[in-house]
């Protein structure tokens, strides 16, 4: 696809200063594009590339475009106008058409006509599929879920019964929605399994990474509010609640019932104990691993900070003497003061 | 299905108090529950929540149910009589029978009669499924595996060759048992694999999570003893030995060779290095990291405690200098008693 | 398989002592092999087992064997000669062949003669597949891929459209090779997603563990140069770069855009941030947080140490006291010296 300066400009309502006809057919970073690509300065950090870049257009801020006399086009968000840029050039893949005919769909389930079933992907009763929801290959979907429209289910996902997805949710290879939540109680002989009869409701918009697992809840829903965006090989357990626009990074994990506000930003690794609840915008860094309710928006952390092991060594053995050495401080405080 | 407070009680030998002819058809919490639904109270935190529920039968401890005058059960231990009464109202999902016409079942493998093999599912050569296991849709199973009787393997799940899994074994979606273990030589050039020629041996009654991962050992067999309960994303490394009754949450990992004993309570997160031996009765806090033996039983953490990310930064400075600090201390401790 | 000493000696050009037509079929560890077995002894704290062992055959180091009298092969490496005559017991498992009934197989794409596709197993259009390499069961490849000759793909991998394997690449169960990358622009109402348009480069003697998420880039390819080895579970982000010879241990996660070095050994559960460089032979200790560049080889460690947690606990509290503690020691050491 060839589109070009006027184009894009008016597409997407921004300014644009240069050749009007200049046309690209595609994306690049600074350093790599050619005349033919759009490019983007959102960092600071990279505004010396400007210098030397061939880009054919470059997407940047308003406030500090005057140093660079190429093509641009001129945004408030540099990296939002940018994402909203580059969708236009994503390859649309879509040799998926309707359904397949290796695609195996229950009788009772509905699909609305131009939704795509792809090959060996699975319906069963009772599930509805709306409006140009695309299954890919090797999905199975269970008994009893709701699919909005404009979903993308990407190969090899479970979608086990009960799981109710809204409008334009992405869910990316591997995942699994609904898998039984980990409830176990203890008998006499050994461990009981509790039935896990709640389903796992997500709403608009929302993106869940490769390999991620949610887990269906115990009585009532596991839910994933609008918006909310989930990286890869996420473990959400039952009944957790995720507020809306709230992001989690790689490999973190919400264990059972546990709440977590709107508008946070999870790091990466991070642990959250069951049955807490973290406010509304926290930030939680990397790897942290938060033990009690949040009730004050801001940033937290707990991991110690990385050393050479045989530093680390000794900074090791003495935290496992802290209280003593507590103690042994105040003592001579008090000492000092008589 | 309805079911009547007589026949609940009778049929597992609980006691009951109430109206005997009282008819439920479903489980919800105390807050949600109606009259047709039965409710349990494990937990005395939400004992306040009796007053206004509107339960038609609840399960509740011997030792204090006075306070209520509703239909109720009597147990020992009411979150072990629920699971158990639970387990009727679970939607057997049982579309599923007999061989599918698309599943792919290799000459030698005996299937027994009663046993289903879903969609696209996959048996390998000389591998062996016994009375009632359900193999869902789209389930792999190597050669030479022996699935014991009324296991229930859901979809995407692979099982490679050389797996053995006892009776009323549960492995949900995605979970791989019997990848090979990382195991690398350093040669001049590079790494070499090293064969991963050991099986996987599964006991009965375990349950294994969502995109958990059990690696069949290298020369022996990774094992687990009977009723094992694996949540999600796991990562069980080759020629670990995992005892019974030993309960792991979500993305905890277990390295090569480590022997954890039984009844153990493993954290969210846990990492367990290679090579180790964990005893009996050990509980292991989240996202604790496992350096030595542990040889008796009790709780273990080593995680720093969350703070503010800015109070964070000055106690991680301070973490480097901890050994400094001690040595300075040691020194004023001396110069005081001269 | 037989096959007997002398053959083992002259295949691999290794030193042999002992019955040179002595004959075995299978590997073995030192305490459980008989007479038709090959062990091996590399580790010094496993020598006394020598005393003992019915193996036929022993590979052990030239430096000390004077003390076993039994058959054996002599090499500089043991566990990497153990590696290479292992490799001749595996079982080659080569019941696939050809092309499937059931593969689906794009026109575009172009498989080799001798590859062999596997049942259900999906290649898409443009992509092109190389001599001996196999897709086992269930494995799904996008548009536009390459893979190189003799590489192993396990049952339910997904390797997205544009991703490019090298030669002898091994990918295990349930990885996905080339989602999205999490890439999220805020705008005014929530997330906008960031097309993700770059690749997946994978370089040649690669191994992928089981469900390992690699994803591909925004713009330019997430790479990994030749003989990088990932064990199962493990995130690599967006345009993340690893060094050849790097292997990086289960659980670990790398953030987008980190480029890690050559030679680097990555314990489980290793967090590296984003944007960081880890240089070449870096060594990080088991669920380290890198959160700054590592400019200098070395071994590097962050986690606190495991403690019982009734102890621990007294050192958490501790930990957020350390800054004030580090602030009194001082005043004591300037009052000391007044």
């Amino acid at each position: 696809m060839k589109i070009n300066l006027n184009e894009l400009a008016n597409r997407f309502d921004f300014d644009q200063i240069g050749d009007t006809n200049h046309e690209v057919d595609g994306v690049a970073t600074l350093d790599k594009a050619q005349g033919n690509h759009i490019s983007f300065l959102s960092n600071g950090k990279y505004s010396s590339l400007l210098k030397d870049t061939q880009a054919g257009i470059v997407i940047m801020s308003k406030d500090s475009h005057e140093s660079y006399s190429g093509n641009k086009i001129l945004a408030d968000d540099p990296y939002v106008a940018f994402a909203k840029i580059a969708s236009l050039f994503q390859n649309s893949s879509q040799s998926l058409t309707g359904v397949h005919h290796t695609a195996i769909i229950a009788e009772s389930a509905q699909i609305a006509k131009n939704a795509v079933i792809g090959p060996y992907s699975i319906v069963g009763e009772d599930t509805v599929i709306k409006e140009n929801t695309v299954l890919d290959a090797h999905v199975t979907v269970g008994d009893n879920c709701l699919l909005g429209s404009n979903c993308i289910i990407k190969p090899n996902v479970t979608i086990s019964c009960d799981s109710h997805l809204g409008n334009r949710v992405i869910i990316h290879p591997g995942a699994v929605i609904g898998a039984d939540g980990f409830g176990l109680a203890r008998d006499v002989k050994g461990w009981i399994k509790v039935p896990q009869l709640g389903g796992v409701s997500i709403g608009d918009d929302c993106e869940i990474g490769a390999n991620t697992t949610i887990d269906r809840g115990t009585l009532e829903n596991t839910v994933l509010e609008n918006d909310v965006r989930l990286d890869n090989q996420i473990q959400i357990a039952h009944n957790v609640h995720i507020g809306a626009h709230t992001v989690m990074a790689g490999c973190s994990a919400v264990a059972g019932s546990a709440k977590i506000g709107k508008n946070c930003l999870v790091g990466g690794g991070v642990g959250i104990l069951g049955h807490l609840e973290v406010c509304d915008n926290v930030t939680l860094q990397s790897m942290a691993l938060v033990t009690r309710s949040i009730k004050k928006a801001g940033s937290y952390s707990s991991v110690s900070p990385i050393q050479e092991t045989k530093e680390w060594r000794k900074s090791a053995v003495r935290i496992k003497q802290l209280d003593k050495m507590a103690r042994q401080l105040s003592k001579l405080e008090k000492n000092k003061s008589k």
